[in-house]
C-alpha cells in the first residue's frame, strides 16, 4: 500500500469552501482504492496565515510543504490585506514557489463539457475546440530579477526591474512543455510566446527553446508567436494556438489569465506549478513525476460571494486531478475525476446532470456540485 | 492661409496601397479649404529603404520627419527583412520613435460602424459599446532599458533587459491620457494598468499616475488594474475598461493589440504617436497639439495581399484624421473624414453604403472605400 503526503492551503475568502469539497473527493478515492492511502492535513497560509501569524507563509508550513508529496491550496487574498499592506498574501505565494522551486506552471484553458460553450463570452464559432494548455516558466524572469523600488539611491526618481533568464531555465522549462505535448497521441505541437524583436531575454528564450526541441524532441512541431501577436490571436482565433502555450514568467502571467475567459467562468479551471526538472534522460518518456507541486485552481478568494457556499468547486477539484496526475502518478484516478465533473456538467440531453453553480448561471451550491460528483465517483 | 508639411512613409507590403488613398483625402481636405495648404511629400522608410540605401531610417528622412508638421506612414516589414536578418525594419521605428521623442502612443478600439459589430470574435451583447483608448507610454520601459545579449560577458548564458521608469516620463504620459479623457463630454475614466503587486517599476508608475491625476486633474476619475486582470477584463467584459486605458510600453504594446481585435478586423483601426509634454500649465486646457506626431494604421504589411489593391485603407484614412486633430490643430476636418468613413461602412438600412473590403467579407478594392469617402467628403 502506497502512502502520499498531502498538505492541504485552504487559504482566504471562498478557498476554504472549495478545497472541502476537493478533499472529499481525494478521500473518496483513497478510500475506494486499496493500493493507495492518500494522508491529508490543513496548514495556514495567505492572510489567515498573516491574521494568525503575522505572516502569509508560516515556517511550519513551509515545513510541511516541503516534506509533502503534494499540496492542494484554495485561493488567497482580500482587500483586508490590500496593496498598500506591509505583509500581503501574495509574497507568500511567491516564496512558496521560490522555495519548493516551482519553475513549471501548467494552465490548460478548454472546455470542461461542449455544453458550456454558450457560456463563452467569445462567439460559439470562435471558442468551440479550443484546447490550449499554457506552461509559464514560474520562478524566473522580471519576478525574481534584481529591481530598485523609486526613493532608494541612485537615481532616487526612477525604479527598475530585471527580466532576466539563463539557458538552463529556458532548457527545463522547454522540457516540461515537450513532455506534456507528447502526453497526447499524437503529440500536441508547441507554441513559443516571446518578444525576440524587443528584448534579449526573448533572444535567449527563442533561440534555447528552438535548439532544445530540435535535438532533443525533434519529433513535436514548434512555431514562435510575439507575445503581442499571440494576445490577438487568443482573441480572434484561439484555435490557432491548440496545444501548448510556452512562455516566460510575465507573458504567461498575461496570457494564461486572458485565455483562462474563453471558457466562460474562471470557476472552472485548475491549475498546477511543479519542480522537478525533466532532463535529457527523460526526452522520450511518456510521462515525468513532478518532485514537489502545488495545484490551485485559478480563481480569486471572491470575498464578496465568501460563506455563502455558492462557489464553484470545479477549479479546485481538477485542479486534485492534476495532483494526482503529476505528483502521485495516478493518471487513471486523475481521469477518473475529469470524467465525473464532466458528467456533472454536461446537458441532459448529452446524457449529463447539467449542474450549474451561480458562476455559470445557476443555482446549485458548492456542496451539492461536490456531493454529485462524488456520487459518479 | 496656413501652411502645413506632411511627410508620407508609405514602407513596404500593403503600405502604399492604403496610404495612397489617405494622401488623396488630405488632398481633398487641403484643396477644399481656403485656410489652410497641406504639403505632401514621401520619403523610404522600413525594408524598401533597407534595399535602396542599406538601412530603415535614412538620416535624409529622418530630416525630413523632424522638420515636418506631422508624419503619416503605411506599414514597414515583411518575411525578406525577418528576425535573422542584421538590419530590420522594426528598428526603424523604434529609432524613429526614440529620435522624435514619440512617448505617447494612442490607439482607440471601437466601431467606426455599429453595422460591424458582427465582426468581432466577442458575442455581440459583449462587444456592443466597445469604446477603448489605449494611451501607451512608447519610449521607456524595457523597450529602451539597459540590456545584456545571450554570449556578452559577465554570466555569458544569461540575457536581460532592464524594465525602467522615472517619475517625469509617467507624468507627462499621464497628463497625455487625462487630456485625452477631457476632450469627451462627460471627461472619459481612466484606467491604469501596472504590475504593482510585483514590479518596482509598476509602484512608480501607479504612485505617480496617482498623484499627477489628484493633483492636476482632480476631476477625473481614475482606477487601477493589474495587467493579468485586465487581459481578462478586455476579452470577458470590455465594457468596463470603457474610457482611457493608460500604460507603460510593454503592457501597452501587449493590450492595445488584445483590444484591437474587438472590433473585427484590424484593417480598421488608427494609431497616433506623439511628441510634446502638456505641461502643468496645460491641465485644464480643453485640447493639446503635438510637437511631432506619427500617425499610422495598426496593420501590418500585409505581405500576403500586397499588390493586389484589396487591403482595407480605413485605418490609415483614420490616422490621417487623427493627424488632422492632434498635429494640426484641425478638429473639424477630423470629424468630418470620421463622419466620412462611418457612412461608407454603415449598413443600407441605417443610410449608409454598406462597403466591405476583404477583411470584412466584402470585395470592395482599396481604390473603391477611397473613393467613396472622398465622395463623401
Ligand atoms: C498574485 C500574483 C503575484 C500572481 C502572479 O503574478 O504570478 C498571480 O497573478 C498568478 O498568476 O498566480
Ligand atoms: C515592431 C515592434 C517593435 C512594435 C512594438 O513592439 O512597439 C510593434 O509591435 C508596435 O506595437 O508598434
Amino acid at each position: 500500500k502506497k502512502t502520499f503526503r498531502v498538505v492541504v492551503l485552504p487559504g482566504d475568502g471562498i478557498g476554504p469552501e472549495v478545497t472541502a469539497e476537493a478533499v472529499r473527493v481525494l478521500e473518496v478515492i483513497s478510500a475506494a482504492s486499496p493500493d493507495i492511502d492518500i494522508k491529508l492535513e490543513t496548514h495556514q497560509f495567505g492572510g489567515c496565515a498573516i491574521d494568525a501569524v503575522g505572516e502569509p507563509l508560516p515556517a511550519s508550513t513551509l515545513k510541511a510543504c516541503q516534506e509533502a508529496d503534494a499540496i492542494l491550496m484554495g485561493s488567497i487574498g482580500g482587500p483586508k490585506w490590500g496593496v498598500n499592506s506591509k505583509v500581503r498574501p501574495e509574497q507568500g505565494l511567491l516564496a512558496l514557489r521560490k522555495a519548493l522551486g516551482l519553475y513549471a506552471n501548467i494552465r490548460p484553458a478548454n472546455f470542461a463539457s461542449d455544453s458550456l460553450l454558450a457560456n463563452s463570452p467569445l462567439k460559439p464559432t470562435v471558442a468551440q475546440g479550443v484546447d490550449i494548455i499554457v506552461v509559464r516558466e514560474l520562478i524566473g524572469g522580471v519576478y525574481f530579477g534584481a529591481r530598485k523600488e523609486l526613493g532608494a539611491g541612485p537615481d532616487e526618481d526612477s525604479a527598475w526591474d530585471t527580466m532576466v533568464y539563463s539557458i538552463p531555465e529556458v532548457q527545463r522549462i522547454t522540457r516540461v512543455a515537450a513532455q506534456i505535448a507528447l502526453q497526447a497521441n499524437p503529440p500536441l505541437a508547441i507554441h513559443s510566446i516571446d518578444k525576440a524583436n524587443v528584448l534579449a531575454s526573448s533572444r535567449l528564450w527563442r533561440k534555447v527553446v528552438t535548439e532544445t526541441l530540435e535535438k532533443e524532441y525533434p519529433q513535436l512541431t514548434l512555431d514562435h508567436h510575439l507575445v503581442d501577436s499571440a494576445s490577438m490571436l487568443i482573441v480572434a482565433n484561439p484555435r490557432k494556438l491548440n496545444g501548448v502555450i510556452l512562455t516566460e514568467n510575465l507573458f504567461g502571467d498575461i496570457l494564461s489569465d486572458e485565455s483562462s475567459v474563453i471558457p466562460g467562468s474562471l470557476g472552472l479551471l485548475p491549475s498546477a506549478s511543479l519542480a522537478g526538472a525533466p532532463s535529457v534522460a527523460d526526452a522520450l518518456s511518456p510521462s515525468f513525476k513532478a518532485t514537489s507541486g502545488l495545484y490551485e485552481p485559478i480563481h480569486g478568494s471572491a470575498p464578496d460571494i465568501a460563506g455563502q457556499g455558492i462557489a464553484n468547486p470545479i477549479g479546485t477539484i481538477l485542479s486534485a486531478a492534476m495532483l494526482l496526475r503529476y505528483s502521485l502518478g495516478l493518471e487513471k484516478y486523475a481521469q477518473a475525476i475529469e470524467t465525473a465533473v464532466r458528467k456533472a456538467l454536461d446537458d441532459k440531453a448529452a446524457g449529463g446532470h447539467e449542474l450549474r453553480t451561480a458562476d455559470l448561471g445557476g443555482s446549485v451550491k458548492t456542496k451539492e456540485m461536490g456531493d454529485k460528483i462524488v456520487d459518479i465517483l
